[in-house]
């Protein structure tokens, strides 16, 4: 397996780097980016929080906007942030920005044309992190995150593999898929129309009825133009509620779905983070 | 006179937001960004940090990508950020990246086909601060900063104009623009064969000669793809021995040209620049 290093900007002490590698889950060339904070340059190895990113990112938007280097540095966190989907001339795409490239939606499509490429809860779940563990400084010790699109994948990955993550938490995320446009749009084309298997998918399904509980931070802007619509953070409470899921949800007034938002609050997530990895 | 709002986010309890207006000076229709603390949001009125970008860039860069409302907040500072050079369809341009649209080089052009439009001195100088002050809830407290292009923007702007600003700062300025292929290109096309009018926009001559000093803080990072053929701090080192003004210039190992640099270092340069505002 060979990993090749596209880019390295020096951040806060330690290095933002982006590469290159063949994904066999995806059967595509992929690109990710990964800060590695300064503990790293003297030989610690430090936990990694995963980031997964919204409709339209690549792995480059949190990285440049979010700041979240400064206090993963100051905690001896890396962060990996891989794409939002499987790239590439000979990968199913269409013309919405919602469906395709750029949109992946964390799950493993049964469907033509997307099944033979969109795989990226299998790259997610599994690949990436043995690809970082193998080649990084880093430990096993695994947080996730996410926005939007990418806070549904942080959340249900999470609640489906609790055993590999320490903590999960989320911005804007789509809570209930299943029952908003966004949702059912990308469930219909990647899982087809038998909506038991989206269930396995859906943040607010499998929160009610969870048994291994992680600790969960959500927060919300409640001048988000998506949040009636397709964010639905109503949903994941009332999930919540049902099985007792230690869910931590923050409703901000005022606070948009952009990355001024993320940017504004993702100090409070790395530290909520730190506090359970570094209590592994 | 008529301003626009085009956009509002908010960001660490202020409000990031962008604003369109018709600039006299540049005769054309100009967008910045300001971030509003939140200190202005309960009656204060704060004093103005103005950044100027670097080539290719508009008001959104650093707004998006260094994160200094953090600090902004914290501190209660204003941030405005122009454009780099006049836009419209009617306004010359050229294909280079380094010449035209997104490289005004902070002059007044008296070149043509430049001059009727570039007249990005006067609106940096006067027309912008003018129209901030008539508007926002500020102070006529001001400092400035900026990168690469925007570099040597600020230093020469304050130094020409050292009543007007309490302190001034730069990121990977270009030191010396007459003696670097930048500046060679820029000055041969804006003020046109006769090199005595460069020196007036050249940091390293204004420095030698300057008489009313301010307080100067330059970063330069070591491993900048530009630093010897653009940007010789060494000039400006130079020039500040000849006058004694009061210059810190740090270089820092293995940091770029890049964003990531600016956000490695804005809290300093702010916490820098509230010193002085504050002291006025």
């Amino acid at each position: 397996m060979t990993i090749e290093n596209l880019s390295r900007n020096k951040s806060f002490g330690g290095w933002n780097k982006q590469y290159s590698h063949h994904s066999t889950s995806l059967n595509c060339q992929m690109r990710f980016a990964i800060y590695l904070p300064p503990q790293t340059l003297t030989g610690a190895k430090v936990p990694v929080l995963y980031w997964l990113s919204g409709l339209t990112c690549s792995d480059e938007n949190f990285m440049q906007k979010a700041n979240a280097q400064r206090i993963a540095a100051e905690l001896g966190i890396a962060i990996v942030a891989p794409d939002t989907s499987p790239r590439g001339d000979d990968v199913a795409d269409e013309d919405s920005y919602d469906l395709g490239k750029g949109a992946g939606f964390y799950v493993n499509a049964t469907q033509e044309p997307w099944k033979s490429h969109y795989q990226m809860y299998d790259y997610v779940v599994s690949e990436l992190p043995a690809l970082i563990e193998k080649t990084f400084p880093v430990t096993s010790q695994r947080a996730i995150s996410g926005h939007s699109m990418g806070g549904h994948g942080a959340l249900t990955i999470a609640m489906r593999n609790p055993e590999r993550y320490s903590s999960v938490s989320a911005f804007s995320p789509i809570n209930n898929p299943m029952n908003c446009p966004w949702g059912e749009k990308a469930f219909s084309a990647y899982l087809g129309k038998d909506k038991e298997t989206w269930r396995q998918h859906d943040a607010s399904e499998l929160m009610k009825s969870a048994t291994q509980l992680l600790p969960a931070l959500v927060d919300q802007g409640e001048a988000d133009d998506f949040l009636a619509t397709q964010l639905k953070p109503e949903a994941l409470i009332a999930a919540s509620q049902v099985s007792g899921y230690p869910l931590q949800l923050r409703h901000h007034e005022g606070y948009d779905h952009s990355y001024y938002f993320i940017a504004s609050f993702i100090e409070e997530h790395l530290r909520f983070h730190n506090e359970y990895l570094k209590a592994m």
